[in-house]
């Protein structure tokens, strides 16, 4: 019944918990289809209605201690050794199992930087405190960031195989478009292209649709998350692309630049620029490896960039991706106070990360560029097909 | 440019706040596309990434205190007086305005009973706490429940609009499967006809597929929130289903009760059954009005069919019905701990609530229908169109 990725992503927490120093991790829900942790989707896959408590150990046991309703459609899942059902209340069923498994440190799913690995409400919270108050385990809660971190950022085979799917899909629908873009289209018209093409490949949008693509047509726009306009299309302009789909719930997020005319027509500055922000993707994709930090990756980027007479990009070199877009945990970014911790966290092997950056010409606005990577065990490999020059239309 | 609809939310939410003591209220946010409060979608309509403050005060003041990449999608919504921005981190300028503002109650979206008054994160909070340590408002927080309760559960003429809307689809649907339905169709295959139907109404599902709608063929089956199976439609048996659509961001929730037979052959038990079933609703909505509690309707209708010899149904009589198809808040439901606090509210006009219950027969199975009704100043008025006698086929 289960699907592999949900398997996989169960002997994974299992074996993350025995690498951390955590006795028992619970995911303590309720009306997940309204209000859902985040993990939810990687670990059960399924909503549940009633409070429900799923309970991972040290010592590989999974528990569920769900309301009765929701007891037929857990057991099936196979990923519990024992669904305990409750039709009054869940109080007294948690306190018993807890009392069997005594945890002294138990991992609960808050998290002050990463909204991946802050799941559990305020108010779920107090009610946990409320049900185990006068047990030790109320003294026991722990933020389960490290182990959610890790869960969410270490992609497993089947979570590789969907990303890539995205990613085919995304660079597709960008060799589809080279027949139909010329000269004189509005961002708009363009984008409405784009959209027609995620739905005729059965995708859907890996961000708000109002930005997706994100398309920039001649120098006067500033890239960020703006939507289209009626800004057409010119001879000797450059055309951008920030585009990303979402296939079997993971995603894909590429940027792609496009040059109306004729490649020996592209001028110098365009040229320079546009094999800075290339060569910085490459630099970066030949350094990053696991256990180099995030801030390091996006550091050695930023400088090369800086070297060559550019202004610095003003965002993070890379985010990971997964079943979102932007998916948490470390970040290839710089040490600013907006990013949190994030960027001081450890590069892992399996991580998918983003490498984009722009810079601004003179003359045609920005160039920006971005592709999306594997960390393996010795350093990288592209899950997308680099850019290597501009894409000469007409 | 904003819809009229979050302008009445915030409209309504700037009076309740005046009615209520409490001097603000903080909706206390980030990355909403991953992890949304639920109410954010009635009062913003759209998603913010950085931390964001978005604060609204008894004196009618509203300022939404955003990083600088959310203003330009924020302002043009003309919900705020002042719309402040920042870049590096919002603690200083929250700070600065709350000293302006010097609130001595702040409501936060948290709640122990209510899923869509709990929106605020675990971690959110710490995150709060931590930046307003050593300022008076940190010792301001309580719970915004009862505000949030109500600005959810008091629909307005547009959220009315489109419940209605949701419902008429739902209806229709079920008059379009009477020309589809006959004696020897599976229950998937019944469900899948509705699946169609859905899409070419341009609808989607108020709950999961994937037992939106629950088709339950025959007398062997519990009503539960289990999918479809390969039971099939046999000339004498009952069927029932349990079907809601979502138009334009609002649900509809109904349960519909077929016969395959000629009129005059329904068998008495099943008659009585029915008749009771209905009788109970109609009851429950000449006496629900503004002022009586949740749990008193719902005490009547169960009376009713336990004086009538059959087992009390083992749900509450209605929930409400918007955004969400539970929509949270005051609940016609037995004082049954499982339920919390939610049994207990008041009802006021213009909430939406389900009608709903079922009892069992000894050779049919169980008989159960719901309707969808409107609180008004005097008592109710059917939305749905009540079922009055069972649908017969063939």
């Amino acid at each position: 019944m289960t699907s592999t990725l949900v398997h996989e992503k169960n002997q994974q927490a299992s074996d993350l918990l025995k690498e951390l120093d955590l006795d028992a991790w619970i995911i303590w829900v309720r009306e997940t289809k309204q209000m859902a942790d985040p993990v939810l989707s990687l670990i059960l896959g399924k909503d549940v209605v009633w409070q429900s408590a799923l309970i991972f150990t040290k010592k590989g046991q999974r528990v569920a201690i769900v309301g009765n309703l929701d007891v037929d459609g857990i057991i099936p899942l196979g990923i519990f050794d024992e669904v305990i059902p409750y039709t009054q209340s869940i109080r007294d069923v948690l306190r018993k199992k807890l009392d069997s498994l005594k945890p002294k440190k138990i991992g609960l799913n808050f998290s002050r930087d990463d909204v991946a690995a802050d799941g559990l409400t305020f108010g779920m919270y107090n009610l946990l405190a409320e049900y185990l108050e006068g047990t030790p385990y109320a003294k026991c809660f722990v933020s389960a960031e490290s182990l959610l971190m890790r869960l969410r950022g270490q992609k497993t085979p089947e979570e590789i195989k969907r990303i890539k799917r995205a990613i085919n899909i995304t660079e597709l629908i960008f060799e589809e478009a080279r027949e139909f873009l010329q000269v004189g289209q509005s961002e708009l018209e363009i984008q409405r292209f784009f959209h027609r093409r995620i739905m005729e490949h059965g995708v859907t949008f890996a961000w708000g649709a109002d930005h997706n693509p994100a398309v920039n047509a001649g120098p006067n726009k500033q890239f960020a998350h703006a939507g289209p306009t009626e800004n057409k299309t010119k001879k000797g302009h450059l055309l951008h692309f920030d585009f990303g789909v979402r296939s079997q719930g993971y995603c894909s997020d590429l940027q792609r630049m496009f040059f109306f005319g004729n490649p020996k027509n592209i001028p110098e500055e365009v040229l320079t620029a546009f094999e800075t922000v290339r060569d910085a993707i490459q630099g970066a994709a030949q350094f990053i490896k696991p256990g180099v930090r995030g801030h390091e990756v996006d550091s050695l980027a930023r400088s090369f960039v800086l070297e060559r007479g550019y202004d610095e990009y003003q965002h993070a070199l890379g985010h990971q991706l997964g079943q979102e877009s932007h998916d948490g945990g470390t970040l290839l970014g710089p040490l600013w106070d907006r990013y949190g911790s994030s960027p001081k966290g450890l590069i892992e092997s399996g991580n998918v990360f983003t490498l984009e950056l722009y810079v601004t010409t003179q003359n045609y606005g920005q160039v920006s560029l971005e592709e999306n990577i594997l960390v393996t065990k010795e350093g990288c490999r592209f899950l997308s097909t680099p850019q290597t020059e501009l894409i000469c239309l007409g």
